[in-house]
């Protein structure tokens, strides 16, 4: 045990781990220590490219405070966050596709009653959006709690602009009424760059990728007896639909925002300008330990 | 490439990285993401140990400061850092085996005279070094520069203690004089644990195993043409020589500090308490673009 060449340490460091007495954190060990050696075996790196290495994720957690989240943003990048993602979904559900959970969710926003506003009137183009929660099995379910995010017309959320504490907008939650439905208003959310003033952001720019996400509106949908659902709905057309910097697409969350004349809104609002629509169906799962 | 089940997502990841620019940076993220999507596919983590995973290497990062870098820690414990240790040595090589840096080195230590004490008075067992330093085919080194640090007889680093503006101690920084040795006063090292009251110690906690290193002095060898060596010496019947939380022993550098009865020192001091020697030759192997 004291002679660690090379095809030595991995074993030494599994078997270091033998004692760990939960033994699901003792396959996440192992099998991390497993990937992780064979990754240093594999590139070789030289101690000052592991210096680097060190510095970026060090850089990485110091970057993170109440507003901004760069290993989450880390992990969308490569990919993990969309994959942890797919391992979890049944095979074959019929409940709605999910999508990344992103850094901007703020628990316990502002609640709204069916049919608000949640633009706090900043600019951008009107959006009605109509959307049903139901089971898998098609019945409408009543009293779902559905929480709603977007970015405004300039590709910003919130809690990225200055004063914060001057309160959200474009956030809210709402209860599903007894027909499984939530109606609200907002504006058509657009393509932004995930914060690319940190580590994560000099890493695209080393790597020639971009730091762009198609628009799209956030949702989190939880009923009680179903499995909670986290997705986007994205904005059909947009440019980088199939280059999503976090890979977040998927085709069933693509969705028409039809664009509608100057006139009289579903709710009867009175529109000045050209605004859109949105309608979609969530399909939640039943919970897995119900 | 939108629709990302399982399987479609790390070629759709290892694509982005396609135009990276460096080749070298190329092969690394593109390495990275097969292991780590590896890693992944194997545990199948919950979107709660995804989270868990994440606040734990936030936490690693914001522990670092000056004085503290966690994430080398996190490297040592899992055997990283011996790991691209070993993949840098030249199979074969007749020079001194390295080990790791550690947290504790610090940049530009104080310079002394051959044979100085750096034990600033510390209290401990007295420990009279005489090394040399030598290339892997035998010539003494002159004008070697020696870097060595250690612990105290409480197993602290100078700083680690409180008050460190107040400068260093058991670390200096030597020069090989015309035969190649180096000599100086400072005192035995003691086993030492390594930092545990952060989110690495919570893991070695959390996975039963201990946090202690054998004792040792650390030595960083620089000369002109020749690899610099970053290695450790250890004490020979040290308790934990067989499970260094860092899996930094090797037999080659556990060292007899062999215990004289109070008298007359090599150098001429007068010793009023028993006292321990150490000799040790380090061989150094040409620069490999020389
Ligand atoms: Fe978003
Ligand atoms: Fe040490």
């Amino acid at each position: 045990m004291s002679d660690f060449e090379e095809q030595k340490i991995t074993p030494a460091v599994l078997e270091s781990f033998g004692e760990t007495p939960d033994p699901r954190l003792h396959a996440l060990v192992e099998s991390l220590t497993r990937h992780l050696h064979a990754f240093v075996r594999e590139t070789q790196p030289t101690q000052e490219e592991w210096a680097q290495g060190i510095e970026f994720l060090t850089a990485v957690g110091q970057k993170c405070d109440n507003v901004r989240q760069e290993f989450i943003l880390l992990s969308d990048v490569l990919g993990v966050s969309m994959l942890v993602d797919a391992v979890n979904r049944d095979i074959g559900s019929a409940e709605t596709d999910t999508t990344v959970l992103g850094p901007f969710f703020v628990e316990n926003s502002p609640i709204f009653a069916q049919g608000a506003d949640i633009s706090s009137d900043i600019k951008g183009d009107p959006l009605y959006a109509d959307v049903l929660v139901r089971s898998v099995d098609g019945y409408p379910l009543k009293g779902a709690k559905v929480e709603v995010w977007q970015s405004d017309a300039e590709g910003f959320y919130d809690v990225q602009r200055p004063g914060i504490a001057e309160g959200f907008s474009l956030r809210g939650t709402f209860s599903s009424d007894e027909d499984g439905r939530v109606r609200f208003w907002s504006i058509l959310p657009t393509a932004y760059p995930i914060p690319h003033d940190g580590p994560v952001g000099a890493l695209l720019k080393a790597t020639g990728r971009h730091p762009w996400r198609p628009a799209h509106l956030h949702f989190k949908l939880s009923a009680a007896g179903y499995q909670t659902i986290v997705t986007h709905l994205f904005v059909k057309g947009d440019p980088y639909l199939k280059s999503d910097a976090v890979f977040g697409v998927k085709d069933a969350l693509v969705c028409n925002f039809p664009r509608h004349a100057a006139g009289n809104a579903p709710d009867g609002r009175k529109m000045e300008t050209p605004w859109h629509t949105l309608g979609y169906e969530f399909a939640l799962a039943p919970d897995r330990n119900m």
